[in-house]
């Protein structure tokens, strides 16, 4: 007689959730840990001292009571800065919490959410814990957007990151547009990284009835720490997106934050500059080096690895002190993403990559 | 000829939640507003100094860089407090974040979610929100817990708001214990008010396989404007919801402020006596005025006003610089919940009651 049948332990859990594995943030170094961080795309320099000014001077009464729950003081910064009425505008703990009200405001269980892929690999997670339908449509060899797959899409929701993460693409707004005029459900363009490009998809949201435009200030503004994001786009979606919001999703000392942040366009301005700067450099050293480097318009750099083993170049790295993020996948396996850091910061990748690249691993057999 | 018929506006947002209302936040004063504010169980008394001093010295690489995504540092926090492992507890933007997480945990489309009602107006939103099939038991006359239907409901949640809101009416732990071990769901025990009562469930988030216990320091911490809360409980339903979460749902400034908070409970429980001291004064002194008191372990009063027309008291007190919460629903509609103040702020809100009760539209008619 064999073992008694166990007992299927009861899930209180929806089935579903229960069987899928959570989104895996990026590495963070555990305290004491010293790492050259470059894996994710954290900008290298401080917020504003205008930020931390604001954090200095919060009132405490500010702390015992509710916060404002649509966050109107920072609504209204953005909506002079996008040329849209307050309404047009929503404030969200990160970008992710608004791509977490998009997909439950838009897409029930079992309808389709559409998105290229690779891509921000948050996307597919949000679509399983919904028990949408996660359609994903291969970018080309270049990366470059599906187009005509995108508008056929049979879907309520398509998510569109741009610049794109981990690859850094830029699609062109007018290419957006397209896609927006001929999808038949709404379309988030998901601009966490538009600052350190040379353009944007703002006329989109104030155009076109179905698009939204997603940003935050983790990155460009340096606050990924705080959660910060907001959305623009027609007052009907907003106002959709508002409900699902818990009702008090931003703290109170966030909005301050936030609103200090927004108000320093020079700061943000001048160290994108410098990002934007030390990126064309990197990814000049990378070539010398035998990377094949993607067009980037992030703050991060998508390159193939010499030798091709993605994995054995991010162990090398990190055995040296340099974090950078991998993706064990078939079309990232042999790349690595790389966040552009300072001058310091990136000067320490290319000496360790240098080195990694000398090690015997990806020596050509035999060259010994 | 009539009017051309209108084409009906295509909806890229869900039916359901086009067509719901979303939850009403309390009243908040406009700024300039001048009110003794006693509508939103807010504490009366600031947070602790320590709160303010980790405010002060916030280190901006903390701001610059993302948070840690299980904030473990107040997790251990709470697990030492509550004697758990660090695995049971999760930390939440709010407790109104774990319950929106509980929801999506737990209830697919169109399955149960019970709770007595009146309780907190959030949960039928929340049902609602995720499509789920809301299932309200009506409290007895003393808004005693319903415990024989609460325990065959057919539902895969049940949340518990005790002291329930905006009753303050206190269930034993016992009882929740007998509905945990016979109910089939999940059940959450919403404990935001409970550092104002006599007890706390948290032994059966401890023993029970399907029992949550929810908390937040928007209340007896004065942490309102933060936005922190955390649950405890069983490590594979604390799993399950830490699935559903943001992947970085707590920022760091409030991390670093929740610790401060947790870490100064002699703060906590010198302002949570001062507030039970003042319930107990405020409730014998509206008994005198003629109103009906309901028992409350909580940081606030349910009183059915004189004369029976809460709408009127709400406006009358309103014009006299007091705000109060008032619910124009069929058991709520002659009673208002104050929140417990200061010494100060209750003589204001006694003084204005006076004032109402003298006034016309409360004296026993012909009484001229």
């Amino acid at each position: 007689m064999g073992p008694p049948l166990r007992e299927k332990r009861m899930s209180y859990i929806r089935k579903h959730i229960d069987a899928m594995a959570g989104y895996t943030p990026g590495e963070q170094p555990k305290p004491g840990e010293q790492f050259v961080k470059l894996n994710t795309n954290e900008n290298p320099y401080p917020p504003s001292p205008r930020v931390m000014e604001a954090l200095r001077t919060v009132d405490p009464s500010r702390l015992r009571r509710y916060p404002d729950p649509m966050a109107d003081k920072v609504r209204d910064i953005v909506a002079r800065m996008a040329g849209v009425r307050r309404e047009q505008v929503l404030c969200g703990n990160g970008c992710d919490e608004l791509l977490t009200l998009a997909v439950r405001a838009f897409c029930g269980e079992g309808e389709g959410l559409v998105y290229p892929v690779p891509t921000y690999s948050l996307y597919p997670v949000l679509a399983a814990l919904q028990g949408a339908r996660a359609i994903e449509l291969p970018t080309n060899d270049d990366f470059s957007l599906p187009v005509a797959d995108l508008c056929r899409a049979k879907a309520r929701l398509a998510i569109l990151c741009n610049p794109n993460a981990p690859t850094g693409t830029w699609t062109p707004p007018e290419v957006l547009g397209q896609i927006a005029g001929r999808f038949p459900g709404a379309v988030v363009i998901d601009e966490a990284y538009v600052d350190f490009a040379g353009g944007h998809a703002m006329e989109l949201a104030k155009a076109r009835p179905n698009v939204l435009v997603f940003r935050t200030l983790s990155k460009s503004y340096s606050l990924a720490g705080l959660r910060f994001g907001y959305a623009v786009g027609p007052a009907d979606l907003i106002e959709g997106l508002a409900k699902v919001k818990d009702s008090y999703n931003v703290d109170a000392v966030s909005i301050e934050l936030a609103a200090a942040a927004l108000d320093d366009q020079a700061w943000m301005l001048a160290n994108r500059e410098k990002i934007r700067a030390e990126r064309a450099r990197l990814a000049e050293r990378l070539a010398g080096l035998g990377f094949r480097v993607y067009p980037s318009e992030a703050n991060f750099l998508l390159a193939a690895v010499p030798g091709g083993d993605g994995r054995a170049w991010y162990e090398g790295l990190k055995a040296r002190g340099i974090l950078i993020r991998y993706w064990n996948s078939p079309r990232l396996q042999d790349k690595l993403r790389i966040t552009v850091g300072t001058p310091e910061e990136n000067d320490a990748f290319l000496a360790a990559a240098e080195e990694v690249n000398g090690g015997s691993t990806f020596k050509v057999q035999g060259s010994k």
